[in-house]
């Protein structure tokens, strides 16, 4: 067994860890960009930091105009901002939206790349200081080294990879999570548990992906029936297992379900952990068809493959209606998705088809 | 739940990887001082290290003068040859000694102390970048944060801790540990399952250390009985499993059993992972006798703590004959030592005597 591992980014875990903890922010720079959307106003974190921030002597601007799944024009916004403002280093609060816009901004204001450039990859690793306060249990960015943009060329949503991605910093506390719409609090759960699943049915998994990624599973999958009801500790325990499954993809990477899922989120506007969630129980099923070895993943959840890809459809029933050539238009388009390859089942263009096809009760 | 996580090593893990992934050691410097013992020299790892290095274009300096539990005055040595080589990193190659040797040579280097502050405490949290190879499957001290060394002055063990003593780089090669001696395959393996014992038993255990902890005595507990025929994959599977359980003491550290080892080190010379297990049983028993939640490493082992301690025991026979009054000073000496009270079965006075009594076969 061959593998590397890592995972740099410092976690602090609990509730008001950022008014207790702030002081691990001075070391980062003496200005703070801070990256956000509407609702760190309302869950309170934005608060907790601008008097982390403040206690700490450091200044601190706000961008708060990323929208969901942002794309370069939105980065173009909060560089001119970072720099018109002198910040040297970035903030990011909120989801996977604005913490990916705020690893991109401190990335791209480094190392300058035209809009055509910007996913070629071989970034140098060097980004200004990053910070991350997730407030949905869901996306993992907090400690993963992507950061997924939607690339409107390219009519999809594609990441950028660096080393210099990983946050130094993640502040995890459940409390801005309490309040949250059932309908996020749904489908970020459904993202964190589609992360390790995905992991766990990566080509690049590793002895560290798997560990992470089953206990994850374990954690997330007996709250999926339950989403509705959730205590305190209860939060705690899924924005525990989300920052798991982040972890668990930033050795793995994400496999099939995402690569398809982008179509979904691109022309449909279907939010990104409900279009993953569409399509995982198919994907679930294609793989037990084509023998991958579920059982890490059936020991986690505590049932079979067949079992938990229908407690995951029965979530995200009713299903939108997407005609069979938008369907299979979406499969043609993902056939260059380099994220299908990485799947243990590799899907076949053909069996990419019959995903997106079931996933929306057509036959194929 | 409060806590945090930080384990910010690259690890790069498989046969050969030292020469294969040689050239991330790029970035850490020019020219390195190795540090080293006679071993390095015999499994490999010195000359897969010299090869990369070249291959990289940096220097190198051999320091190989490093003794089993070296104290300060290796250090000291260390430092002046790095200082008069021109040496900007450190490597380490070996078991627990060098590498421990090579960290505080690349913090003392850049924070000058006196041998009287050395184990004060507070340090700056700057030293040389650090890589690590190590050669034994036990210490995990490729990716903690702390340095243990001799204190002459104190008459036993103390260890040094700061966040820049995570090295960069760890790369864990199996390779270097197959011809290894059955007593030290046995002692370091006997370390490392110490480590994750104590973890799960120490107050500072978080939910990462004890997931770290669990996968780790889960892989080297049934190895136990039989570490005189070891495959290649066993020593591999080892290797990884005490980095593992050197990741869970990094974040809640070792507790009595460790504490108490350093007497039978320091006076006795026994070697630091039989000490370890010398004391293990008794500490276990203790443990379960107060109520100590034990299931979990139960679980992991699939076994009563009572038998664990019986496999333990088994593994040690026979015991050192060590005087009643030498042990009662042992108790006596450890009284201050701080890893006691971060057990959650938290030995009295009374407690540690019964431990160091018992695990000699005299009645307390």
């Amino acid at each position: 067994m061959d593998f590397t591992y890592r995972m740099p980014t410092k976690i602090v875990f609990g509730r008001d860890c950022v008014r207790k903890n702030g002081a691990l922010l001075s070391p980062l720079g003496g200005h703070a960009l801070i990256v956000t959307g509407r609702s760190s106003k309302r869950n309170g974190a934005l608060d907790d930091l601008l008097f982390a921030l403040s206690e700490n002597g450091q200044d601190a601007t706000v961008f708060d105009r990323v929208t969901p799944n942002p794309g370069l024009s939105c980065i173009r916004e909060g560089i001119a901002l970072l720099e018109s403002a002198g910040a040297d280093f970035v903030v990011g609060v909120g989801g996977g939206s604005p913490m990916d816009a705020a690893k991109a901004i401190a990335l791209l204001s480094v190392e300058t790349r035209g809009d055509g450039a910007v996913f070629q990859g071989n970034y140098a690793d060097c980004a200004l200081p990053l910070a991350m306060i997730p407030t949905t249990a869901g996306t993992g960015s907090e400690v993963t080294p992507y950061s997924v943009l939607t690339d409107g060329e390219g009519e999809t949503k594609r990441s950028i990879y660096s080393e210099a991605l990983f946050p130094r910093l993640a502040f995890l506390d459940g409390k801005y999570t309490d309040a949250l719409p059932e309908t996020i609090t749904k489908n970020t759960a459904l993202d964190a548990f589609s992360h390790a699943v995905e992991s766990l049915l990566s080509r690049a998994a590793t002895p560290f992906s798997r560990l992470l990624a089953v206990e994850s599973a374990k954690v997330v999958y007996p709250y999926l029936p339950r989403l509705s009801r959730l205590s305190e500790n209860d939060r705690d325990a899924l924005l525990f297992a989300s920052s798991l499954a982040g972890m668990a993809i930033a050795q793995s990477g994400t496999t099939a379900v995402h690569g398809l899922g982008y179509c979904l989120t691109y022309f449909c506007g279907i939010d990104h952990g409900r279009a993953n969630a569409l399509l995982l129980g198919e994907a679930l099923r294609l793989a037990r068809e084509k023998g991958a070895d579920l059982s890490l993943l059936e020991g986690a959840c505590g049932e079979s493959a067949e079992e938990i890809a229908l407690c995951i459809d029965k979530l995200v029933s009713p299903r939108e209606v997407i005609p069979r050539e938008v369907l299979l238009d979406f499969a043609a388009r993902s056939r260059t998705n380099k994220n299908i390859a990485k799947s243990v089942y590799e899907p076949s263009p053909k069996e990419v088809e019959r995903i997106f096809l079931r996933s929306f009760g057509i036959n194929d």
